[in-house]
């Protein structure tokens, strides 16, 4: 993993780079942002960035200006040496820094995309599980954090390891209102016939692949829509896809243990995405 | 601030010591306690790690043994220089490590207690948020981590900051279902004649201070239960608590911005729980 700070100064990955009390480990008091690297140009940097503004707003946290931000990834980007079937992952990290400090930790990584996320573009298993509330009611609760992409992952990873438990690979998450929210780490999108639909923005995370899905299908034909739906949908619906940054586009196969079909569309999905080529021709 | 590893050795708090790919720090993903040390011994440690290792399980992390984090700990005491106005707060923290790795990291920090936590012995004004989640629900869901103490606290972070904006100081939760869950770092307890009543475990931390006052109370001749209750006994209940680790006691003396009395039996609630002299003599 390559490892700098936004001074431009790279860091070995395996030596410590953050202060025991620091609060984004002591809280999870912090914020970030993934993207992939295509031919060494970072996908939708600028929705990133923005993306990263709005959380660090959400948290009443000072980033340092986008411009510093660049000179971290460039540092990243150029002590990356491309191998043409790997692709990378940056990261953005951003922390409120030392306690009482006053100070954020911000650096960037970059890594290589991991087979096991690569290989969801042929297909992913999930588990619907309830989140425990509903979208439209935390949405207007500013500190419960509707939305904000800060690093408090646990419950994230956590239900990611209860499907891989049983089974599964990944989540979709379900409020308490019975309608489908979004993934752990992902965006939901149904396809039937030539409409789109994704849920609300209420109370997940504003996904920046599904923006850019729904301007390039909006160009292409495609109705696209924010809707609420049931999970009922994720079985009947054409096509199913959890949408995320890393692993841009990845068709759902099978629903709480029930196959279903990879849509037929799914193919022109990915090329409205950009999907970039798969390791060893996949 | 005194940091320890579980081998013994002393860190200066001002170097790094975690890596940049912890993904405590990426993910939130690990667990912790906070402790009080008076006259040098941890208040209730036995405990404290017990639940550590309760919450390390319920985010399926491998722990080291009891007596390696009591090396650390003993570290971090043997190098603090009791001062005789001056409580140190302690902490256990565990990370799943850098990613992959599957070592977790962990450390034992020492710190004096802040000013300000010290203070809220005297009275704390607190604020009643929505928490999104009713108790009862989330109890039954693994996934969404109930009752476990990881890092992954910036929601709870959060609704302290609004309340601070608000012009209070800490945080009462309530669930959907109106009834009373927990403040973002405390218990909360009410005093009513010889009665005293928490919340029921549901969704929710079992918090040890609690727990070591009730024990404390029935000896004393109190009741005590555990039992749903509604945000207006914060205002009604003759004596209205947040318990936690470092304050210990601290008497809710607002809510919402209404005045209430402190309880007038805080005096022998305080003494059960041999809460430490005060700063200056306070």
């Amino acid at each position: 993993m390559i490892v700098a700070t936004l001074d431009g100064v790279l860091h070995p990955s395996d030596q410590p780079l953050l202060r025991p009390d620091d609060v984004g480990v002591l809280r999870g008091d912090g914020v970030f942002e993934t993207t992939l690297v295509v031919d060494g140009v970072p996908r939708d940097l600028e929705e990133h960035l923005a993306r990263l503004a709005v959380s660090a707003t959400m948290i009443d946290l000072q980033l340092p200006a986008d411009d510093e931000w660049r000179r971290g990834i460039d540092a990243v980007l150029q002590a990356w040496t491309p191998l043409p079937d790997r692709q990378m992952v940056l990261r953005l990290i951003a922390t409120r820094g030392p306690e009482h400090a006053d100070v954020p930790t911000c650096y960037v990584t970059g890594g290589p995309l991991p087979e096991a996320t690569c290989a969801q573009r042929d297909g992913v298993r999930i588990r619907v599980l309830p989140r425990g509330f509903a979208g439209r009611e935390i949405v207007v609760m500013p500190w419960l954090l509707p939305g904000a992409k800060t690093l408090s992952y646990a419950i994230n990873m956590a239900a990611i390891r209860h499907a891989k438990s049983l089974g599964d690979q990944d989540v979709v998450f379900v409020g308490t209102d019975g309608t489908v929210l979004e993934g752990p780490t992902a965006t939901v999108v149904l396809a039937v016939g030539d409409t789109l639909t994704t849920p609300p923005r209420d109370g997940i995370l504003d996904g920046i692949t599904v923006r850019r899905l729904f301007a390039a299908a909006e160009k292409a034909g495609w109705t696209t829509r924010r809707a609420e739906f049931e999970t009922e949908r994720l079985l009947s619906a054409g096509g199913a896809y959890l949408l995320s940054s890393a692993r841009i586009l990845a068709p759902i196969v099978s629903v709480d243990g029930t196959a279903r079909p990879i849509g037929p569309r799914t193919a022109e999905l990915a090329a409205l995405l950009e999907l970039p080529g798969a390791p060893n021709g996949r």
